[in-house]
């Protein structure tokens, strides 16, 4: 699967994933109005509100993109309806042959990240037959607990051929507070680094350059990110904080390889939610959509001008 | 909630919480075969199945247990019909009155984790409504994230009288790979520690010794639970890894404060399927909850008998 994002990064020219992070918030009125109608303002109204909404912008930017990240908080904050929202969403990117990262964040003990790894990128087994869950191409892992933590998830993705990107440096203001702190004269997140490129070297693809253990390293810490390119020489990074967070185009250079390849840049909110910005305003409400296509087109001149000054 | 759960914990004299955690293996095969017949070797039979045995063990251990921990994870493999069993046994467990311990494991950045703290602990606003997801009474959180994961959650006990507890030393044998590095002379989980007890400090309730936000800390790790203890004075401890991954009942006395209160064991495999061992094989597998029900009284006599002794 890092190969099919790989090919889909090349073929559309666009290092750049997709956030579908909806909140009320961000979702129009007239998208909410009509669910809401439909639904009631309940969990079930939030839900189909989220799936319009996702699937709208879902065909405004398919033919642009490689991939899209669902977060799945936005979804699991309305329950079960939520959540099935979620999974639609996902069958749906496929449907459209774009690659899915889950961010979920999960990590737990060896046997709870076993079932986590299973519902999200692998077959459960009931009975006699083997069943799928959410079924993501990819997903985001959290390495606090350690090997026994992340290896599951890895001898999922070595069997589906399917991939996880570790937290190593959030892009979050107080990620420093524990990732930053020295060991050994070197800052966790290094230490992280180091063990996610130790993992990835025994998750390669038959063929390619980088393995199926990505990272997530914030556009808001370039240094940092300059750093953990080097450490971390095969693996592709996911990087949010692009946009709505502060991360610029000229702060994401460091993040790539000499291949131009090796990072795809996250936007959420910059993309989805692009109408309610002075520059996408012409769009009006009901041009979410558009907008979104707008701040995509917008997005990949950024990041292409800035990879060509580099 | 949380001086409800040591008001149940003195009431029934068992700082005891049974783990939820329902796997295919687990669960003994009248019930599956019951709720196969019923909904196919599916997620739904699974779903089914898992909640048959669930309401069963519920029935069983209700009168001797102040608290429940469904591990999500069990549930979330089964995707959407999983997560429903799940949503379904928090209900069921508020009914019979035991408080309800989510295992989710979340943490994110600082909105994303304000939609776990919503859906988990909180209610959201749709419209001009606001409505509950999951509705449990305590999480677990994880703190890679620094400050800015957690607060959302604390903010949201503050609001709800609700609780987390906070990764600190997890039980399983490579979580000193990150949590055990040294940092300024301290190892990380002291250092996570320390900022537990101060976003606990801003998280008391009106009355009572113990805060909203909970600790993590492994039975498997006796030493570091004794010096955790004394960092965190005012946390309560919810403790897993007693029983199938080895921790003992000596080993848990360091846990508890002099007042006899500020942990809470848990165990899961060794309650839930106790019929699987020699030990409660009297009750075959069709006495599963019965055989649980004898494990719990054993295990309550094993923490009391360590605590006299201390």
């Amino acid at each position: 699967m890092i190969n099919e994002l790989i090919k889909q990064i090349k073929a559309k020219n666009a290092p750049i994933v997709v956030g579908l992070d909806p909140t009320m918030k961000l979702i129009p009125e007239c998208v909410k109005k009509e669910a809401f109608a439909k639904c009631g303002e309940t969990l079930e109204g939030a839900a189909e509100a989220i799936w319009q909404y996702n699937k709208a912008i879902l065909d405004a930017v398919y033919d642009l993109v490689p991939a899209i990240k669902p977060q799945i908080a936005m979804y699991e904050q309305f329950g079960i309806p939520g959540l099935a929202a979620f999974h639609k969403t996902v069958e749906y990117c496929k449907e459209k042959g774009l690659v899915v990262i889950g961010d979920i964040k999960r990590g737990d003990i060896g046997s709870t990240s076993e079932a986590y790894a299973v519902g999200h990128l692998g077959q459960v087994q009931i009975g006699n037959s083997f069943c799928r869950g959410f079924d993501e191409d990819f997903v985001t892992v959290n390495p606090y607990l350690g090997s026994d933590g992340v290896k599951p998830f890895t001898k999922i993705c070595k069997e589906e051929k399917k991939g996880i990107f570790v937290l190593v440096k959030t892009s979050n203001p107080s990620s420093g507070e524990f990732q930053d702190r020295l060991i050994d004269g070197k800052p966790l997140y290094q230490l992280v680094g180091e063990q996610v490129k130790a993992w990835g070297d025994e998750c390669m693809p038959e063929t390619g350059a980088y393995s199926y253990v990505g990272a997530v390293v914030g556009a808001t810490y370039p240094e940092q990110g300059k750093l953990l390119r080097k450490v971390m020489p095969n693996t592709f990074i996911l990087v949010p904080g692009y946009g709505a967070q502060g991360g610029k185009g000229a702060d994401l250079v460091h993040f790539f390889n000499e291949d131009g390849l090796g990072a795809i840049i996250n936007s959420s909110r910059g993309i989805i939610a692009a109408y309610q910005q002075e520059k996408y305003k012409e769009f009006g409400e009901e041009g979410y959509a558009q907008a979104a296509r707008a701040a995509v087109i917008d997005m990949r001149e950024d990041i292409a001008q800035a990879l060509a000054n580099r």
